[in-house]
């Protein structure tokens, strides 16, 4: 263990058992005083991004990756926003979640608490490092931030701040630490940290996140990857479904609620297909099956048309591409989707009760969807306030993540002498 | 991958979509009839147990662990008393834990649903072997058993008779399965298993638990290692004291919740520990810190008293052995019981309101307890009907684990054309 993190993690299990006693007034207040501190140092922050962006510029990264790492004044207008959503936030500790008393007299309450020490490594955007500190500390728990090297200097300028606010508030500031060694065995180390650290959370790419779980001894909570499916049925209304089909795939594509595959029963191809393909020409590629192909008819000269190939069923575009195939059956689109899908957002479009029952029950996935755009799959949207990624495991916490997935229960057990007979 | 368990990973899957949606009706049959084919099957049973016992005692395996292993028809009577429990248990399916509706109409349900396949890698009691398979159908997983090799032909009879039964009764037979080659990869195998196996479940020694998590590469649930305290203030009765010592120490000592080492405020050492010296003479060995030992005065003569070593705190015992340390505060035994504790079961014995509202917030355990034994902590005892074990980590489940413990949710979110801006 390096001796930087070893020292880290006492610190941050010392300061959470600390802010595990803190109650909502007081960590609301360090949170405003954060948001203060942010607001204050916003030329030390956009300085550091702008070393940051330099770098990255001549490293060659990407302009659409670039402008993930990018900070200016409105960005950072943002990112307090975050905290202040955080601070209205009802307090997810303490809560009695229920509580009754055995035929001995004894009285049990499960009772929410703090999960402990969290770890989050993330890839470019800033702004997590302040949505995951704050959401963190809200819930009682000391997070450790590791965020990708591009964003080093933005990172260090940015927790420095909520650092300095968070004492000022008379908080606690060691409740928050980055690891900014930049080194890649930084992450090893963290991911075998049994007995500090109680949970990591991956969020970017494929890559990262399967690096985690292979590589983490401590439970992780798999987020993000959204291989996401609309299917729509003979009974949908055409034109909404095109409207809705549009919104999931072209309204932010590089998002992973985003559709990727569009599913079509067959005895509606020849009807949505051509109009489908008229609206999203000279906006995405299309990626069809033969069947689909011979409903679109005659393409309009925009349309860019391939043939879907197998890779295309699993693959994540994040981009301006819908695959799509016709099916035969509302089975079948259950089928493919519990094959190929990433268990995250799942959408049927129809009138038929029997196939939204049906498509409810069988498709296994965080969120399923009856006519509407896979879109709204986002702790924003379903009313939890900031998030902390979207859980597409089936363990601990599933779908958006908001204070919850930080906290556990105990069993409050009160008593007057009893003993087991 | 061995080719048989590549074929039970793809049936056990294949049998838990199906078992998904099975109603509570049919769950319940299918399990009754389970419940007459292991009555129906004593015979064969107990024959296979009478192999695997003869094997072990060659193999010079410890009386005690023989007696874990051993069936007559009075543990069966109880086998099938713990189906009939799970019968009557709610369905933990189908849940609407809570629903609302967003600003634009999308109405949100968030329901229970079964976590898929479970496999639970456990040492010698079969009667485990008849637990988690119930527990898993009726919380609608599959399960794949593996149970220890000296208990193998004891399990294949009895999963012989369970999958005829759930045949019989109209279930879903292979939904259970038992890894059965009794070789040691197969485990490797198993925790390797992502995609087929949604939680492992680990129920044995320290080192069985230890070689799960270091190897797993899908979620697991850590159960059962309870190195628990008691901790006893000057405000507390004396006399209930030692008699909850005493059940908590002696009651079952084998067993997780069992208390292995005790705290004494020392402004009432001098009291308690002759009075728990003389009680405990010829039935448990005290291994106490020099106050403890001076607190005691002149010992009976059948008191077996020995200086306790920094190993002692540590080491849960399971034996007729009790730590004991004299402590100057709560906020020591608190710090004590974190440094030491294995997040099980904790106890503080008083009448004192500051100390009990410190202990209750600051122990980190699944079940803190005030002015009761530790020995509790059992799904049974709290009313969960069946348990699947108790879980000593704080992600997914803490603490008795029922029928809940299999389940996760689902967002259902049902909309009217809802696009996103």
């Amino acid at each position: 263990m390096s001796n930087s993190l070893d020292t880290i993690f006492i610190s941050l299990k010392q300061a959470q058992a600390r802010l595990a006693g803190e109650n909502r007034a007081a960590k609301d207040k360090a949170l405003a005083s954060a948001a203060a501190a942010i607001n204050r140092s916003r030329a030390d922050i956009l300085s550091a991004n702008a070393c940051d962006v330099e770098e990255a510029r001549k490293g060659g990264m990407k302009e659409s990756l670039i402008d993930r790492l990018l900070l200016n004044d409105k960005r950072i207008d943002n990112i307090i926003e975050g905290i202040n959503i955080v601070i209205r936030q009802d307090d997810p500790i303490g809560k009695v979640q229920s509580g009754w008393t055995i035929p001995n007299g004894l009285q049990i309450e499960k009772v929410t608490v703090p999960i402990g020490v969290a770890a989050i490594i993330y890839e470019s955007r800033p702004n997590v490092t302040v949505d995951c500190a704050a959401l963190a500390y809200k819930a009682g728990c000391s997070i450790l931030l590791r965020g990708s090297s591009s964003a080093l200097e933005s990172n260090k300028a940015i927790v420095k701040a909520i650092k300095a606010g968070l004492k000022e508030g008379g908080g606690i500031q060691d409740a928050v630490a980055l690891a900014e060694s930049g080194n890649r065995d930084e992450v090893d180390i963290i991911l075998k940290a049994r007995g500090f650290i109680d949970v990591v959370l991956p969020r970017g790419s494929h890559e990262l996140i399967n690096r985690v779980v292979e590589n983490a001894r401590i439970p992780v909570i798999e987020t993000g990857e959204g291989n996401c499916h609309i299917y729509v049925e003979p009974s949908a209304d055409i034109d909404n479904a095109v409207e809705i089909i549009l919104n999931a795939k072209l309204q932010r594509p590089g998002v992973c609620n985003a559709m990727e595959t569009l599913l079509v029963h067959k005895d509606i191809a020849n009807t949505l297909m051509p109009k489908l393909a008229e609206k999203i020409a000279g906006k995405a590629e299309l990626r069809c099956d033969a069947a689909a192909k011979t409903a679109i008819g005659s393409a309009p000269a925009s349309l860019v048309l391939k043939d879907a190939v197998e890779e295309d069923w699993a693959t994540e575009f994040l981009d301006y591409i819908l695959a799509v195939k016709i099916v035969s059956s509302c089975d079948e689109a259950i089928a493919h989707i519990n094959k190929y899908g990433t268990k995250h957002s799942e959408a049927i479009l129809t009138n038929d009760l029997h196939s939204t029952e049906k498509f409810r029950a069988q498709v296994d996935a965080a969120c399923v969807y009856v006519n509407a755009s896979t879109r709204f799959t986002d702790g924003g949207e379903f009313g939890f306030g900031a998030e902390l990624g979207i859980s597409t495991q089936k363990f601990h916490v599933r779908g958006p993540m908001g204070l919850e997935a930080l906290t556990t229960i105990k069993y409050l057990v009160t008593g007057n002498g009893q003993i087991r007979d």
